[in-house]
């Protein structure tokens, strides 16, 4: 997810167990659990592609004593941080975790080891964590006394989302941004598009791309916009990858991603035979820094799913911005590609049915036939307006 | 304004004003008015077409002891209310009302009497009346030694400004309501719209339509969908007369708000040519109840300034509810005669070019030549976002 938009732990709200009701102590988890969701977004740009985690421990009187969450990949785990900082206060305590707390040797220790080492009372988990080897630590701690109780949020489920979906799709989790007039539209007829999000908008969408892998466009948005595609707000978390998807390779040396791939690394997508016929070109574009993936499969819709399944699996991708155009972007919709949009909603109207709107090339001929999103939040940024919605794949 | 959207008045921040310095005083004057427009908004549907107008009277300690609002068009006004409720603790107090006091026999007696006689200190209005022989309220309490305020606050001239409008311009004030999809889509390319919103949101519609004079709309929504256009929740506070936009009297007698029409008053608009070319059409639709306006003007936007126009003057028409579709609505918004936006966003994507948008017939050629809005309020309805925006109509 993009932001948290949890409600906050209401502090006052937290007292001693043993003075509540089972209700009370249920809504301490779930107040607990939520502020370590959000405690985990914090990761969002540096965990990647491991699960973003967040963990908060609570004395046995039920006031938290100390948070942690993953903040680097390769780094230490949630759990083995907010365990450290609570230091010997931690025990008779609660610890709340996002997922499930591993039981294998990674590149860190078992948390299984560190929590039962704290004197750690009980442990209340957010996912059950599917993959092996490092599945099963609840059964671990079980084993060692330590109450285990499991609690099912949607904001956990959202969470995880984008890692499950790594996982069991093989490909980056998709978030593709829109920035759009009231009407609809993300340009005028003739293709003019500045502004219509506000600064502060703009300067919220180059954070983003300091945090994702890939910035993926289109080639009409390149020949008609000539975009840069680079975070150029506050200091990035990480050095995305820009991948143009141009299946005919229409792209011109000229081009501003061209001229600069020699300092942000820069990959097309293109199809095997065009790449083939165009050797020359693609000769030229390879001595500016390009680096070239070919797509194989027979349909579009197949072609664009290699292209991120390769991201993943080759380039190591977690997450792809997607800032496209109607064409590209309605194409991933299509083919099932796109897991979350965020819209700039910008406070103007264009009134031209010819204006380009954020997605083409589908004709559902029922509302019922349509997409169907599920709101994550909506926001207010100077006048423009910010949605977030994970699109429902039916899956 | 359809909803308010003001923060509440802190009652906690509320003290004694001889402890408060000037800030705190200014503090305090500013939620006193904030919340006598909220309370003033109660009014919306029953004042019209005077002002909504709100009391607050608060003691010489800055405690609020009553609030009144103008609740019934011909009713006593909103400080008289509020003196009366206040009873004898007035004496002293502190009298905030949003439009400046009358000083003339209405239909109710002056309010600057009631004020004069109830003992109140101080008096802080929120607008001068433009308007003789109402305005001059203010120079009379003076006069009898009532200290005067005038505080200006954005969120007293939005709640005006369709009575200013009415009043400047002879025409009501028109919002403009759209269900669109995402991707800025009110119906498929096949002309199915239901549903894009969810029933929260149209049973808001619906109490809305309980609330305008008059719900307007085009003969290509009658055509397609062949809606019905009356206030089916709730109890409406007013009758609102429909009124169909119709140049070409394309409309047949079968149609829903025709066979109505003996229920619900309904007005057909159309070219004083086509009226005399079918006579005999005409003839059928007025045994059915139908009320023809003959529009005269030698072009589109004059002669649909002309028709609101008319139904201010000879229907007392204070306020417009427009539901139609991208033609109609593009031809008031390029004739400047949108004042507010009212839009739904419901949570799914059509993806289609050809789908059409909430207004169309405009052809701006850079972002900047578009219709602006200030976003007035931002909410959520189950899945829905519910958007609410003035136009600047750049006067």
């Amino acid at each position: 997810m993009i932001e948290d938009n949890g409600p906050r732990v209401d502090r006052a709200a937290i007292g001693p167990p043993e003075h509540q009701s089972m209700k009370d102590q249920h809504e301490l988890d779930v107040a607990c659990m939520r502020r370590a969701v959000r405690i985990a977004l914090l990761g969002h740009g540096l965990a990647e592609p491991n699960p973003l985690v967040g963990c908060v421990i609570t004395d046995p009187e039920g006031h938290v004593i100390a948070t942690g969450h993953h903040a680097r990949h390769g780094g230490p785990h949630a759990e083995v941080i907010a365990l450290e900082r609570a230091g010997s206060v931690a025990r008779g305590g609660t610890l709340y975790v996002t997922l499930e707390p591993c039981r294998h040797h990674g590149r860190t220790p078992p948390c299984t080891d560190a929590i039962i080492t704290a004197g750690i009372s009980r442990v209340v988990y957010g996912t059950a964590d599917p993959f092996e080897p490092a599945g099963g630590g609840a059964a671990v701690l079980a084993e060692a006394g330590i109450m285990i109780e499991f609690l099912e949020l949607p904001q956990v489920e959202r969470l995880n989302r984008p890692w499950v979906t790594r996982v069991t799709k093989g490909r980056p989790w998709v978030i593709a941004k829109s920035a759009m007039t009231l009407d609809g539209r993300i340009a005028t007829s003739t293709g003019q598009s500045k502004w219509i999000s506000s600064e502060t908008s703009r300067r919220l969408v180059h954070r983003e791309r300091g945090r994702v892998d890939v910035i993926l466009t289109g080639i009409g948005t390149v020949l008609k916009d000539d975009p840069e595609l680079t975070a150029r707000q506050g200091t990035p978390r990480r050095l995305a990858m820009r991948v143009l998807y141009d299946p005919d390779l229409l792209i011109p040396d000229t081009a501003k991603i061209i001229q600069t791939a020699r300092d942000v690394p820069t990959l097309i997508a293109t199809n095997a035979v065009t790449l083939a016929d165009r050797s020359g070109h693609a000769e030229r574009l390879r001595e500016h820094g390009i680096v070239f993936m070919e797509l194989t499969a027979d349909s579009e819709d197949k072609r664009l799913e290699m292209m991120l399944r390769t991201l993943h699996k080759e380039h190591d991708v977690a997450n792809v911005l997607l800032e496209a155009g109607g064409g590209l972007s309605g194409k991933l919709l299509r083919a099932g590609l796109i897991d979350q949009l965020w819209l700039f909603l910008g406070p103007c109207i264009l009134g031209d049915q010819q204006a380009p709107g954020p997605m083409r090339g589908l004709s559902p001929g029922w509302i019922k036939e349509s997409t169907r999103l599920e709101l994550l939040s909506a926001r207010t940024r100077e006048q423009d307006v910010v949605l977030d919605y994970l699109v429902d794949q039916g899956d």
